[in-house]
């Protein structure tokens, strides 16, 4: 039997989700699947009472009565709260009671308690939330994806290490290619970290590309994405975003038309502010089309005089812009 | 006329692309436009002769012997290359010989030269890349979008204010909300960074919404996206890429296929590695169905014995993960 434990209490719509969602994994999966709802019994209680034809022989209610919530310093509140639904929920794991643990809440808190509670493999320094993300053929891992939001070079570099491991071991990928994500493909790009990073990267035991472009992330052209916590939870949730916008637009036509109002050619390109006069900057990738749309971005704004407007607006602002 | 100086040696494929671009725009745009290509004359000459029907009453070519590279360090580049194309060029617009500049070249070197050359506003610190995304609606400022990778809490709220000038006299939203890029909603989430930067925009002059989280950004809960340059370009260019894949993936029934793959409900969550045992981090918004699918993936990793592979996996490595 493989027991998952669930943390009921964790994501924005707990318990409601986490019940439904467990009852359907019940209908669904295979007989040997238990799961352990963790949080008040009271409420979970009230929400499988919602779903009466829940297979309550493999549901198990672990009461914990406190919950960690989304701006709790992750440290700090699991060290204050040894009865959240994600300690004694970890604790269910790390004693043997649970296969797995499962929480949509405080990612940096689940960080910080796995790596109390169940500790790091040996020769890991840090634990790093890993995101696999879909290509047109196979996935590929981004780490870290939204804990550890400062990360040293050589915390990159430990990244690298874990994700080449997961997708050479876990999804079979002989000679997993490493990319460190950076804003140019060249090693003097990025910031200070970064370059540290790139230099390390280059001498460490894994296969690495050097620096990718976010532009090429989703084509696959990596299989492990390297990249601090914050750049990654935005690389990953700017595409949920994005789809989500697709699918609000959509309808027919949807991809040429959000295509159109994303593509470089559309906007032309991207405004220098804060200089006095009219810079646009292109991508490298510039089509003709995207040229041309350009000079039509400049000749508009200096048709609308847009230096002088800035230059008024900012005047115009009580302290200086800075 | 509105003279728009165009550097011909920017993109990657200069002047190919710069050239057919400025050809394009005198034929499709306002009698009161003229382009000046700056770059190497020869091979400008060349790729225009390729263009018959070009305007080229409307075309001047202006001679830049040298070029600077995408790879180059920006302000010892322009230090070092007062012949380039990009310093030709913007002099060309600081002394009013042209009314607007673009390049598709290296961004770092066109802010840096930017700044030398044209000089900033009175009150700005630093200048910063603008681009516009688009939304259901209207479009939102995101800055900095890749020139100042790292970056300041007061050099973001400088960004805050640029963008809410913009916002306002330039596209006309009369009120333009300002929303910091961050991790989360809550005024604890970010680095050390971030969240200086939400305690000094709190007091700004600007209508700061507070933070707001990449998966809301095309949704356009604000008018302006604060962060800094390398989140602002990863967060441009994954988008781009991923537009890139729905493109590739394409036809007809995309939306729900590419929705499918990147949506949370497919792949229950995120892993963490380095951990000894099985974590996986949902989503604060995780449907009934996304938890379904995170059991199904615990049950996987648990029954393919993840963490002990894993272990093994780090083992092996010669040097220790870290």
């Amino acid at each position: 039997m493989i027991r998952v434990a669930v943390d009921a209490m964790g994501g924005d719509r707990a318990p409601e989700t986490e019940v439904a969602g467990a009852v359907q994994a019940l209908a669904t999966m295979p007989e040997d699947v238990a799961i352990q709802l963790v949080g008040r019994s009271a409420a979970i209680e009230a929400e499988l009472a919602r779903h009466p034809g829940a297979d309550r022989g493999r549901l198990e209610i672990h009461e914990a009565a406190d919950v960690i919530g989304m701006g709790e310093k992750p440290l700090a509140a699991v060290r204050k709260k040894p009865n959240s639904s994600l300690v004694v929920g970890l604790t269910l794991h790390k004693t043997g009671r649970a296969d797995a643990f499962l929480s949509a809440g405080n990612t940096g808190a689940t960080l910080a308690a796995s790596t109390v509670l169940l500790g790091l493999h040996d020769g890991v320094e840090r634990a790093t939330v890993a995101t696999l993300l879909p290509t047109g053929s196979t996935p590929v891992v981004m780490l870290d994806a939204g804990a550890n939001l400062d990360c040293s070079a050589r915390e990159l570099v430990g990244f690298a290490y874990l994700g080449t491991v997961y997708m050479r071991d876990i999804m079979g990928i002989a000679t997993p290619v490493v990319g460190l994500l950076n804003v140019g493909e060249e090693e003097e790009k990025g910031t200070a970290i970064v370059r540290e990073a790139h230099q390390l990267l280059k001498n460490a035991p894994v296969h690495f590309v050097g620096n990718v472009e976010a532009r090429d992330v989703y084509a696959g052209v990596a299989d492990v994405i390297v990249c601090d916590g914050f750049t990654g939870n935005v690389a990953l949730k700017i595409s949920e975003s994005l789809v989500d916008m697709i699918e609000t637009l959509a309808s027919g036509a949807m991809t040429a038309e959000v295509s159109r109002r994303l593509d470089a050619a559309e906007y032309g390109g991207a405004l220098l502010l804060g200089v006095k006069g009219i810079v646009i900057v292109g991508h490298g990738r510039s089509s003709a089309t995207a040229v041309e749309n350009a000079v039509g971005l400049a000749h508009r704004f200096s048709v609308g005089r847009l230096v002088e407007r800035l230059e008024r607006g900012i005047a115009a602002i009580p302290v200086s812009a800075t």
